[in-house]
């Protein structure tokens, strides 16, 4: 027997026992140790994707565990390897899949979202989605390297150079690791944060982090950038005074990357976008090289997963894991899902 | 003496004779052939830019004519050589300058507009802002280069390649220029118009020309792409619903260029920039490789001169030229100012 969390949807999740599921062709089965808590995740419990989630469903999409079993005609991979999952399943039909772009499918199956998920000691999976972890990254470290994929994806895409100056509005967890990343790309890193907790959070982390209620953004970068403005900012704010915010900070040729998802339209300052030839970046997910670059990041420490993994709650208190993360206090809370052995 | 037309403020030009103006260090005097009337010429005379413009102002920036006078040290230029003038005169000093976007400089002279322009017989500039025209061109088409410059700066802005797949939305004459820039570009165009006559004159330039009143587009580029959606949108309507339907009509990693000016924020559809990883660019004016690949499609006849001129009026009526253009039935109208002998 194994044990699985289920979302029973109203908010409520029951953990039970369960039969493991043999792999089928294809497919391996995974111990797993560690299953983070991604904010999608708490939107789910929310109801707010009560149309893509069928309950009762076992979420969970940022993992780390090991191979206990190969289903038939799996290569490459063996029984005892240390591995993530990279949760996108795609068609490889659709137009965007035969443009090359598969992490943006028209059909992707989210796996943990739109199909199973990880919230449960013993997952099967098909082993294209396997990432095989780097020598010496441990499995709590390595419950890390989704949502660092996130980052690295986004760093990416804002084309960030050594030397440029970036913004981060906004400093959850995703907005820290892409701080995060773009310190260790090279590139010098400011965050707007409102909340004084996450504030401390960023500095404690090494971020430099002002205060936008308290201090005038605009002059402050002004200062900071000797009148150019910044290089990069990313909307990980989610609000409309972000969106606003983020067109006043950039310099001429400036890259604006809307991380956070925004279920509005938002009013953007399109004579500003012609007044100084700005980019805006629409960014999801990542691709197999963001994972790679992810665990090369967690397994350097340039991603500090001891400082950003705030709490370890065993799968039979799923909730109280949520309810954690609810509070607000913490950055990134980890479920032992008891197969780290 | 020499004849100049003097924008007075309350929608008014009055053509007087004037001196011509001594070449002084670094400067050429040029006999001007002919000058085009921009739809910010048109916003001038309507007073909405009176902010920048030093009434009586000589106005007016694409345009053709030749050298008549050497000013002392200017070096690679001679009398009688033909040559139009890329009307931006920056600082070199500012952040955008020292970052090598001088066309976005922070403190820019858009001669014709900040300082005096083209709507004269006679016009004295400094040298360094002539581009010689090739061997072969008219001085009749040479006056397109400044628009076409723009549109050629937006292709390139937009990387659109051969084989991909362009929405055009306005066919006014900058919308026209763009999609003739794109298809030399290599791509497939479609034009949305809701103007009967400018879809007329559209698909006379042998363009594809749809009503996105009378058609459904998103549904129609949907077929023409295959279910992709199209690599390029050129916004070019000024108006809240052009925005809509640009986001509504991108492929998976599709780029949407703001070509028009758009004077309030617009509601952007942020969610869709997420879901399908979709670019916003922000262009503005060009450069000196967009004058000069400019020149050279005039020249090959790639954008089609003789039917982009539609109306060549004398300066001293001026005034006619405008109303003709507020009237709505012509593309490009140009000033004959009389020194293209």
């Amino acid at each position: 027997m194994t044990r699985a969390a289920y979302y029973l949807g109203d908010r409520a999740f029951a953990v039970r026992d369960a039969d493991p599921v043999a792999p089928g062709p294809g497919e391996v089965r995974l111990d797993v140790a560690y299953t983070g808590i991604c904010g999608t995740d708490l939107h789910i419990l929310h109801g707010a994707m009560d149309h893509r989630v069928q309950v009762p469903a076992v979420i969970g999409h940022e993992m780390s565990g090991r191979i206990v079993a190969l289903g038939a005609g799996v290569e490459g991979h063996a029984v005892g390897d240390p591995v993530t999952v990279m949760p996108l399943d795609w068609c490889g039909e659709c137009p965007a899949c035969r443009a090359g772009h598969t992490h943006i499918c028209h059909r992707l199956n989210f796996v943990g979202i739109d199909s199973t998920g990880a919230m449960q000691r013993s997952w099967t999976v098909p082993a294209r989605l396997l990432v095989a972890l780097p020598p010496g990254l441990t499995l709590r470290h390595a419950a890390l390297i989704e949502p660092t994929a996130v980052a690295v994806h986004d760093v990416r895409r804002s084309r960030l150079t050594r030397g440029e100056r970036a913004v981060i509005i906004g400093a959850g967890p995703v907005g820290l690791l892409i701080a995060k990343v773009a310190q260790a790309a090279g590139a010098e890193v400011t965050v707007l944060e409102i909340d004084p907790h996450r504030r401390r959070v960023a500095l404690g982390l090494g971020l430099a982090a002002i205060d936008p209620a308290g201090v005038d953004a605009v002059e402050h970068v002004r200062d900071w950038t000797g009148d150019a403005g910044a290089d990069v900012v990313f909307e990980v704010s989610g609000s409309a005074a972000g969106v606003r915010a983020a067109t006043d900070l950039l310099a001429v040729r400036g890259r604006l990357v809307i991380v956070a998802i925004h279920p509005a339209p938002r009013e953007v300052d399109l004579h500003r976008f012609f007044w100084r030839e700005l980019e805006m970046i629409g960014v999801r997910v990542y691709r197999r090289e963001d994972y790679e670059e992810a665990a090369r990041l967690v397994l350097e420490g340039l991603v500090p997963a001891d400082e950003l993994i705030s709490r370890i709650v065993p799968l039979d208190d799923v909730m109280q894991a949520f309810h954690a993360l609810e509070a607000g206090g913490d950055v990134k809370v980890l479920l032992d899902c008891g197969g780290g052995a």
